[in-house]
């Protein structure tokens, strides 16, 4: 039996552990030390604070001061705590990680080096992998339409993994599949890792025109639905410029992804706060208050970094992009004029 | 000034004379035998029943028994009635619309020729064109996004126009685009008219998540997305298999257009009582009484058909399609089990 250590035991790490339980894996959960509190709701035999759905069973827990005795002997380690904390993370676990035979990676997001680089989650880790001399294992960038308490919950779920080499992808896939988890095995990790963090972003904007909607009483759905397939065009050409395959967005990792968030998820709800009338800066507040991440606020200044270390022109090419980062920002002062000048489809 | 005639004053086709009359457009509407009331309203100075929305000032109105002075002189003739009445209308309209520089189309649907053949529209209109004898104008086939209501109220609104010869489709887009109605001009006529009746097909599948999530009080989001996701591929494979772009279905045409398909609309309110636990029969019934047109039903089975003539593995290629016809024609018991299974991505 395959042993593999969840690095992060928050709502995407606990739900993973599911399908892992299902599928026959050896099942570890590591808590950080901001998760001891999370950890013992689950050893009181409650439901998860973050899913409200019970640990699967059988999955052995691990302490943040835990973790060596976490990782040891394991074939897979998941990295799946809340972006900023994968650089410390991957440090204080690299000794474990590159032992095993592969990394998962669930956590998303845009990360900067030390002069202001933007990398990719997979390509920081490496980084620091290597400022640290040590060699890595393949990774295994998983994402898609995934909301967590669904996942823990056992419905059904499909999901991609991401893996420069696709027969390892392929193994992990088959490995994990249950019959309400299923898998797109690709050799697509770029894609993949793009997809992830942009439909946070984009799923401002889509939250922007159900605000539209609340505020006036008329949906904006024409307005929502011109912004969703524009998001999916401009995370195509993202990928694309950084090496991608033109078609990940196109499926699980960026339609399917971008529909989920667009469906629910904090980053909609913050931009309809904004399509409702808030400024940005007052929604953001607001969501902090009420402890809520928007993962899409920094990401996109992120992003806009990232599209310019890339000579991209962003306000011909990526313009709902340019419009959200505007819009938070407040560089921009009508969010309905700065969308829906955004969205209209160029014919030259 | 260019004179515009739109045959068809439902939802569509009045909406439609909103951008017409902004973009400076000479309008017309002719409503057809069953569009009397319709017109009454209209002339009474009320909003049309179908959008609650008053009809663009200046727009001139012609009786069922006026279509050769409404069509007289037009530049260009628009169908946007009823798919089922494409057929009698082109007959009795082909005088006039062979005269007009170009034929707009709204309607959309497959069209059974008279051995059963299945036909996208614009070729069926173009077969009884040519059985009278008649030559046509260009067809430029208009799809997209587009909520009626949202259209005729003048909020934001991105549609595509397809035409063969794309730079018909440019012209009349640049001289239909108004601040609020943007054009995407393409030459891909054959994506547009797939993905507008497939696009009613799989809103039932995304209906049929969202009932289940009403059902069971837990939201079937990750279904949903998969299902999304799964649904664009499909219609981008049967496109290509047709001769279309593989990317018309990734953008307004597809992805956009089903996006707003399944915010709203009777697909989609269909398709959450059968994920509630009504049979397909007892829901369309139910729509029926309600005068609510299901245009993904019939076209289920019709697409069904128009896969098999072009000897495409259903099973394998459209699963979700095949789920669906399978959901309505009662030979699948399991709706929600079908449609699971439909979208598991397939790793070979």
């Amino acid at each position: 039996m395959a042993t593999i250590v969840v690095l992060g035991a928050g709502a995407m790490g606990s739900a993973l552990c599911r399908p892992l339980v299902d599928s026959g894996w050896n099942v570890r959960l590591w808590g950080t030390w901001l998760d001891d509190h999370l950890l013992d709701e689950i050893e009181a035999g409650h439901p998860h604070p973050r899913t409200n759905v019970p640990l699967a069973p059988g999955v052995k827990l691990y302490r943040s001061n835990q973790l060596a005795e976490a990782l040891d002997g394991v074939n897979v380690a998941v990295m799946a705590v809340a972006s900023q904390g994968v650089p410390k993370v991957t440090e204080l676990a690299l000794g474990g990680i590159s032992k095993a035979d592969a990394m998962w990676l669930t956590s998303k997001g845009f990360s900067p080096d030390e002069r202001g680089k933007i990398q990719l989650l997979p390509d920081a880790i490496r980084r620091i992998a290597s400022q640290h001399a040590v060699t890595l294992p393949p990774i295994v960038a998983i994402a898609g339409p995934v909301k967590a308490n669904e996942c823990a919950a056992g419905l059904t779920t499909c999901t991609i993994f991401g893996c420069k080499d696709e027969a390892v992808a392929k193994r992990y896939a088959a490995m994990t599949t249950t019959d309400n988890y299923a898998i797109k095995a690709t050799d697509d990790e770029t894609g993949v890792e793009i997809c992830a963090p942009m439909k946070n972003i984009y799923a401002i904007a889509l939250g922007i025109a159900d605000g539209l909607g609340e505020a006036t009483g008329s949906p904006h759905h024409n307005l929502k639905a011109a912004a969703f397939a524009q998001a999916v065009k401009e995370m195509s050409f993202l990928g694309q410029r950084l090496g991608a395959e033109e078609a990940t967005a196109y499926g699980l990792a960026g339609v399917g992804d971008l529909e989920v968030t667009g469906l629910s998820g904090r980053n909609k709800v913050y931009g309809t706060r904004i399509g409702k009338g808030q400024s940005a800066k007052d929604a953001f507040k607001e969501m902090e208050r009420l402890e809520q991440t928007v993962e899409g606020y920094p990401a996109a200044g992120l992003a806009m970094k990232l599209v310019a270390q890339h000579g991209i022109d962003v306000t011909r090419e990526m313009p709902l992009l340019a419009a959200v980062a505007g819009i938070i920002d407040a560089s921009v002062k009508d969010p309905e004029v700065a969308v829906a000048l955004a969205v209209r489809p160029l014919n030259s």
